[in-house]
C-alpha cells in the first residue's frame, strides 16, 4: 500500500507514558526520537501539553507537560524533517497554555476529547490553528458513542476549520466491519478533511484495524514502537512500516530501538496481550478495571474478573 | 457473527506440539480436551497420526502418533459430543496406518500437504473417507504457491470427494486483502465444498485474518488456546469464541484453562509475537530460521537477522 497522502505518527512516548506517568528518562525519549526520524516517520508525538494546575509534577514526568526546554534537550543535535506533536486533553489545559508556534518546537497539537466535548475541542483546535500549529481532533472511546451524538459531532466538525479528525478506539473493542463503517462515515461527513485512526490492541486487532482504515481511506495512522501503550498497547510501528510500501520508510532503526530500548522497557512496564485487557476489549469497557486487576494479586483470576465485568459488579 | 454452518476446531495440542515435540503430559492434554468440550468447540485436534517409521518415539511424544490407547486415556470419563481429529502429513504416513473408523475414537483425519502433493493428499483423503472418517485437505504454505499451481490444485480438489479444503497461512504472512482474494478463489473453485482457515500470528493478524475469511464465507476455523502454536502461534481460541455469537459457546472454561494450564506452559515454551517471527512473516519465509535464531544467543540481534533474511544469506 503506497499512497503518498499517508502520514504515520509515532506516539510511543505519549501513549506509552499512560503506563508509567511519563517517567521516561531522556535516553529513552531521545532514542525513540532518533529511531523514528531515521525510519522516515512523519510525526512523533512526544507527550501531552497540560496545565500545571491539572497535574502534579511530583507524580508525572516531563512528557505530561512538554515544556519547550525539555523537548529541545531531546531534539537538539538531530537533523530531521520529522514533525513534532503534542496532545492535549479537553479540561486539562487552558488556551493560554498554548502560545504562538513561533516560540515552540512543536508543529502540531492534537486535541483529544470525548464526544460530548467536541465543541470545546473545536474551539481549542481553532485556537491552535490561529497560533500557527497544525491541529487535529481525536474523538476518544468511539465504541461507546451513540450514533446520534456522533452524527452531530461530525456535522460540527464538518463545518469547522479543523483539517484532520481521528477515529480513536480507546477500548480496543472494534472489529474490522465496525472500523469500516466508522471510517466511511467519517469520510462521508468530512469530505474535504483527512481521517486518522488510533487503534488499541486488546483483541490483537490494532494493526489489522489500522489496515482496514487505510483500505477505507484513512490517511493518518498512529503507531508505537513494539506496540507500547496503555493496557494492551497500540498498533506496532514495525508492523505498520513493513506493510506500507512507501520507499522512504526504513524498518531497521525501529528494530534497533526495540532491541536496545523497548525490550528493557518491557521489563519495567507491562503492555500487550493479557487476558484482563482482552476481557475489557471484548466487553467494550474502559481498560481501567483491567489495569487495576493487573496490578493486584488477582491478576490471573480471569473467570472471576470476566463475571464481575459481565455482571457490572463495581471493581473500584 | 452467528452462522450455524461455522465449526471451530481447536488444534492446541497438534500445533502447540510443534514447539515441544508433543511432549505434553496427560494432565495438560486432558485439561485442553475438557475445556474445549465444555466451551462448545466442535472439534479438537489431538495430534498427528504418523508412521512409526517416520519419527522416533525417543524424541517425539505420544501426540505425534495418536495411538488409540493414548487418546482413550484422555477422553474417558468426559461426556461430550465434541469430535476428535488428527492430522497427517503427506510422506509421513502410509495408508495402512489409517484403519477403519469403527476401531477408532477419531472422527476426522485432516491431510496436510504442500501444493505439489495435492494429488497424493486427495488419494489419502479418499482412503480416510472410505474408512469411514470425515476428511479434509489442508494446503500449507499457501503464501508461497504459484497461482497456476493453485488453480490446478483447486481444479483437482473440485473434482474430488473431499468435502473440506483449508487455506493455511503457515508463514503468517498474508494481509486481509490476500485472505479475501484466496478465500473467494477457493469458494469459487470448490462450489459445493466447505472452506476452512488456519492462520498464524507472525504479524498479529491471525485473528483478524480468521475474521476476514469468515466474512468471505469460510466455515471451518482453526484456533488454539491462548494462541499457542508454532513460532508466533495461532488464532487465539478465546478471541474467536468471543467474536462468534453462537450461543452454544462458553468462554469461561477457556479462561480457566489459560489460567491453570497455558500460563504455566508459557514458562516452558515460548510462542507469540517476537521480532524474529515478525521478520519471517513480513518477508514471507518459513519460520524455521526465526526459531533457530530464537534458540540462539543472537535472538535479540534483530537488524542482523533481518539483513540476513533480506539478503538470503543461509542461516542453517
Amino acid at each position: 500500500m503506497f499512497r503518498p497522502e499517508i502520514k504515520v505518527l509515532d506516539c510511543t512516548i505519549r501513549d506509552g507514558g499512560l503506563m508509567n506517568d511519563w517517567q521516561f528518562d531522556d535516553d529513552f525519549v531521545r532514542a525513540v526520537y532518533r529511531a523514528t526520524a531515521a525510519a522516515g516517520v512523519d510525526y512523533m508525538e512526544i507527550g501531552y501539553k497540560s496545565s500545571e494546575a491539572a497535574y502534579s509534577r511530583e507524580t508525572n514526568g516531563p512528557w505530561k507537560f512538554c515544556d519547550e526546554d525539555d523537548i529541545k534537550r531531546i531534539t537538539e543535535g538531530t537533523e530531521t524533517d520529522m514533525k513534532l506533536s503534542a496532545m492535549c486533553d479537553i479540561g486539562r489545559i487552558e488556551r493560554e497554555d498554548i502560545g504562538p508556534k513561533s516560540q515552540s518546537v512543536l508543529d502540531m497539537i492534537r486535541v483529544a476529547c470525548y464526544i460530548k466535548d467536541v465543541d470545546k475541542a473545536i474551539d481549542l483546535a481553532h485556537h491552535c490553528l490561529d497560533q500557527g500549529y497544525e491541529a487535529t481532533i481525536n474523538i476518544m472511546a468511539i465504541s461507546k458513542a451513540i450514533e446520534r451524538d456522533l452524527d452531530e459531532a461530525l456535522d460540527d466538525l464538518g463545518k469547522s476549520n479543523v483539517p484532520v479528525v481521528y477515529l480513536v478506539d480507546s477500548y480496543g473493542t472494534l472489529y474490522s466491519e465496525q472500523i469500516q463503517y466508522l471510517t466511511r462515515k467519517y469520510l462521508l461527513a468530512l469530505k474535504d478533511k483527512t481521517v486518522g485512526i488510533h487503534a488499541h490492541n486488546n483483541l490483537q486487532l490494532a494493526f489489522a484495524n489500522t489496515i482496514e482504515a487505510i483500505i477505507c481511506g484513512a490517511n493518518r495512522l498512529d503507531a508505537t514502537i513494539y506496540g507500547i501503550g496503555r493496557g494492551a498497547g497500540n498498533c506496532p510501528l514495525e508492523l505498520l512500516l513493513s506493510f506500507l510500501k512507501n520507499p522512504k520508510f526504513d524498518l531497521r532503526p525501529i528494530l534497533d530501538a526495540i532491541q536496545m530500548h523497548l525490550l528493557p522497557m518491557r521489563e519495567k512496564i507491562e503492555w500487550g496481550y493479557f487476558i484482563p485487557y482482552m476481557i475489557t476489549g471484548t466487553l467494550n469497557e474502559h481498560p481501567r478495571s483491567a489495569m487495576k486487576t493487573m496490578a493486584s494479586d488477582q491478576r490471573h483470576e480471569f473467570r472471576d474478573f470476566y463475571e464481575k465485568m459481565v455482571d457490572g459488579t463495581p471493581l473500584e
